[in-house]
C-alpha cells in the first residue's frame, strides 16, 4: 500500500520538472527504498529518475538494484553515461558490475575511464572469485603513524565523501604495509596532540587476498569488526572488506552450502531463480541425479542378486521402500548435524571419536524405537498368509525389524563420520550431500536387509 | 602451535604475580583470541587469570568465551565475584547470561546488583526468545534535538566507554520517542555549531521490539547498518541491536534452518553439539523420524494392495528403490531451490503459476533423460528371464522407464510448489523438509509405478 502510495509520487515527480523536489524525494528515504521502488520501473524510466538526481546518490541507489536490473539499465545507457556512472561507484560495486558486463563492452569502456581507475578495476578484478581479494573495496582511510589524533581526523574529515568506512583507519608505511590500525573511537577518545603510533592496536586482525571470502567474513563475525583489512603477500595493504559485504557473503554462501547439500551443481548468484534460464537449471540439477542414477546401478545389481531369496519370500519386497526410507533419513539428520557443527567450528575432525561414541548411542536408541516400529508394522500390515510356508510371521517381522535396527545404525554412522572423514581429506563435506548419502546408504542397507533375512530364516 | 606458545606464555605469567604483565598481554590481543586460549584452562583456572586483569576487559574477554565455558566459570565464582562481573558486561550479554542461569542462582544473584541494572535486566528478560526485543541492548547514545554537532561529539566522547557503538546516535524527545538518526560521520563532517535537528535523518529505519530476530538482521543487512534502533509500540527507543548482533542471528537462524530442512527437531545454541546430552539429541531426532516412519505406513498399506501385480511381475520389485530415490532426490531438489528462493525473496507465493511453468519445463527435461537411462538400467540388469511368459522385456522396461518419467515430474512439482502453498497459509515452508517430502513422494511415486504397470501390461 505504502509503497504504491510512492511509486505514484515518483511517477508525479518524474512528469514535473522539478529536479531538486526528485532529489530532495530521493534523499529523504535509504537508497536501498527508493532502489526497491525504481525497480518496478522500465530500466529506461529509471535511468531518467537516476540522470537526474545528484551523482552520488545515483550511484549509491544504482547499487542497490537487483542484478538483473542492473544490466537491463546498463545496456540501455550510452558509454559516456556508463563510464560517468562507473565513475561514481564504490570500487568492489564498479568492478562487479564490469566483471559482468559482456567482454566487447567491457573493452569499449575502459578507454572512457580515468588513468587511476582503469588500474584499480584492472587491480580488483585480478583476484580469482571467492576470495578476499574479489570482494573488496580499496576505499579505505590510511594513516601514517607519526602524524597526531587531530591531524588524524582532519584528514578523515576530508577523506570521508570517498571512503566505504571512516569508522576504521589502517596506518601504514611508505611501503603501504600494514602496521596497525585505529579506531574513529580512540581517535576522538585520545588527545587530540597524541600521535597515532601511541594509540594504534599492532596485533590487527587481517585476512590474504588469497583467502576464502566465507573465512574473511566468518574473522568479521568473530571478532566483531565493521572492516576487515585485505594484504597480499608482502604484508602491502591492497583493501578492506565491510561488513555489510560479510552479511551478503554469508548469505550467499549458506545459500551454495543448501543447494550443494541437496546435490545442486553450479553458483548461485543473487535474484536469479525466474531469470536463470531452464536449462542452465536443467544442467546444474541434472548432473547430480544422473550421477546418483547411475550410482543406484549398484543397488540394481545388489537387489538382482537376491532376487532367489526375494522369489521365496514375497513378503520382503513389501518392506523394501520401509528401510530405504528410514536409512536415508536417518543418515540425512545425522550428517546435517555434523556437517554443520563442523561449519560453525563446534567440532573439528580431531573429536571424531567423541562423535562416534556420542552417535553410537543417538543410534542405538533410535534403532530400538524404530525396530519396535518395524516389528509392529509388519504384524498390522501382513497377515500369515504373506508368510510362506514353515515360517511364522512373527519370525520374519523379527528379521525385518532386526534388520531395520542395523539399517539405523550402520546409516546414522555413516552420516555422521563420512562429513568429517571428508573434512579430514580437506574436501568440503557438503558433498557427501543428502541425496549422495541417501544413495550410499540405500546400497548398504539393501545388503543388510537381504543378508539378514538370508541368515535369519535360513534362505 | 602460535597457540601452544601461546597458551604456555599464560601459564608462565599466571606463575608470575605480574598482573600488569598480564594485563598488557592481555590487552596485546583480541579479547576473541584471549577467550579461545583460554578456553583450554580449567573453568577455576580462567578465573584466575579474568580476576587479575582490568573489569573492563575481563567483560569483554568473558563475553567472548562459549555458553558452555561461561556456564562452567559462572558456576565457580561467588556471588559477589559474579555480581561485579554481571556490572561490566554490556547489556545484552548480561541478560543473556542471567536467563541461562538456573532459577535460585538468579533469585540470589539480583539483589547483590544495583537498582538500575536489575531493572534494565527485568525489561530486556521480559521480551519472548527470538525477538528483536530478546537481542537488543540498552546501551545507545541518546541525543536531544536541539544542541549543536560540536556538543553532540563531546557528549559521545564522555560516554563511549559504556556504550556498544558510537558511530550511530539516536534523536529522542523527552518521552524517549525516536526522532531522528545521526551518524558519527555525519557529527564529524558538519559544523561544530550546526544544530542536530538540521542535520538528522528523519526516516529512520527502525525494528519494533515484538519483530523476529531474524528479520531485524536482515534490515541491518538490507540497509549497510552498523546498529538498527528497536521501538515499542509507543515509538519509544529502547535499544539497539549492533551488526555483529545481525550476524550471529544469521548464523543461529541458518542452522536452525538446515536442521528443520533435515527434520530435526528442537533449538540449536550455539557451541552445544558435543554436551548436548544424547537424550535430548534421541528426542529432537526421533520425534521426525517416528513420525515419518508412521506416515510411512501408508506406502506400506500402497505395496500391499498391489501385492497381487507384485506376485504376478516380480521384476516390479527389483526397480522399486530407483523409483523411490529418483523421485526424492528430483524433490528435494526443486524443494531446496524454491525454499531459499522464497527466504531471500527472489520469488513469492505470488509467482506461483511462473514457477509451475518453469518447474515443468526442466522437470520435462530431467525426465526425459532419466526415463531414457531407466529404460537402459532395465535391459542391463535383467534377462529375458526375468519377464514372465507372454511379456517381452522391451516393454517392461518401458512400463518402468515411463513410470520413472512420470515420477521425476510429479515429484518436482510437488517439491517446487509444496513450499509455495506452505507459506502461502502462512506456515514454515521449511516443514516440507527433505525427509518429509520424500515421504510423501514416495507415496505417490508407488502409486504411479504399479498403477501405470497394470494399466500398460494390463495385469
Amino acid at each position: 500500500m505504502q509503497k504504491i502510495l510512492i511509486s505514484t509520487d515518483i511517477k508525479r515527480l518524474m512528469k514535473s520538472e522539478d529536479n531538486s523536489a526528485l532529489q530532495k524525494f530521493c534523499e529523504d528515504k535509504h537508497p536501498a527504498d527508493i532502489a526497491d521502488i525504481l525497480s518496478s520501473l522500465a530500466p529506461t524510466e529509471i535511468w531518467k529518475v537516476l540522470s537526474r538526481i545528484e551523482d552520488q546518490l545515483t550511484a549509491e541507489i544504482f547499487s542497490h538494484l537487483g542484478d538483473e536490473t542492473q544490466m537491463k539499465v546498463v545496456s540501455s545507457l550510452r558509454r559516456s553515461d556508463l563510464a560517468h556512472l562507473m565513475t561514481n561507484l564504490s570500487s568492489d560495486d564498479r568492478v562487479d558490475l564490469i566483471k559482468k558486463l559482456p567482454e566487447n563492452k567491457q573493452d569499449a569502456l575502459l578507454p572512457a575511464l580515468a588513468h587511476a581507475e582503469r588500474e584499480d578495476i584492472r587491480r580488483l578484478a585480478s583476484y580469482p572469485e571467492e576470495t578476499a581479494g574479489s570482494v573488496m573495496t580499496s576505499e579505505y582511510v590510511a594513516l601514517t603513524a607519526s602524524i597526531t589524533a587531530g591531524e588524524a581526523i582532519a584528514k578523515i574529515r576530508l577523506e570521508a565523501p570517498d571512503k566505504e568506512t571512516i569508522y576504521y583507519a589502517y596506518v601504514t608505511d611508505s611501503k603501504r604495509r600494514l602496521l596497525g590500525f585505529v579506531s574513529l573511537k580512540d581517535l576522538i577518545l585520545a588527545k587530540p596532540t597524541t600521535l597515532i603510533k601511541d594509540i594504534m592496536e599492532t596485533d590487527v586482525i587481517f585476512a590474504n587476498v588469497s583467502d576464502d571470502q566465507e573465512d574473511a567474513a566468518r574473522k568479521i563475525g568473530k571478532y566483531d569488526l565493521i572492516a576487515l583489512p585485505v594484504v597480499n603477500g608482502n604484508n602491502t595493504l591492497v583493501g578492506i572488506i565491510t561488513h555489510d559485504d560479510a552479511l551478503d557473503i554469508l548469505n550467499q554462501e549458506y545459500t551454495e552450502d543448501m543447494e550443494k547439500f541437496m546435490a545442486i551443481a553450479g553458483k548461485h548468484e543473487a535474484g536469479t531463480y525466474l531469470s536463470t534460464p531452464t536449462l542452465v537449471h536443467y544442467k546444474n540439477r541434472a548432473i547430480w541425479i544422473v550421477t546418483l542414477a547411475a550410482i543406484g546401478l549398484i543397488s540394481g545389481i545388489i537387489v538382482h542378486s537376491f532376487s532367489g531369496t526375494l522369489m521365496q519370500l514375497m513378503i520382503l519386497a513389501l518392506y523394501m521402500p520401509m528401510i530405504a526410507d528410514t536409512g536415508g533419513n536417518c543418515g540425512s539428520q545425522a550428517a546435517t548435524v555434523i556437517i554443520r557443527a563442523l561449519a560453525i567450528k563446534e567440532i573439528s575432525t580431531k573429536d571424531a571419536f567423541k562423535v562416534f561414541f556420542k552417535e553410537i548411542k543417538i543410534a542405538l536408541l533410535i534403532s530400538i524405537t524404530l525396530g519396535l516400529l518395524g516389528f509392529g508394522k509388519v504384524l498390522l500390515l501382513s497377515g500369515s498368509k504373506d508368510a510362506p510356508v514353515g515360517y511364522s510371521l512373527k519370525t520374519i517381522a523379527f528379521a525385518i525389524a532386526l534388520a531395520m535396527s542395523v539399517q539405523v545404525i550402520s546409516a546414522t554412522i555413516i552420516g555422521a563420520m563420512l562429513p568429517i572423514f571428508v573434512t579430514k581429506m580437506k574436501l568440503d563435506p557438503a558433498i557427501v550431500a543428502s541425496p549422495a548419502l541417501t544413495t550410499i546408504v540405500d546400497i548398504i542397507g539393501l545388503t543388510i536387509y537381504f543378508t539378514t533375512a538370508k541368515l535369519m530364516l535360513g534362505i
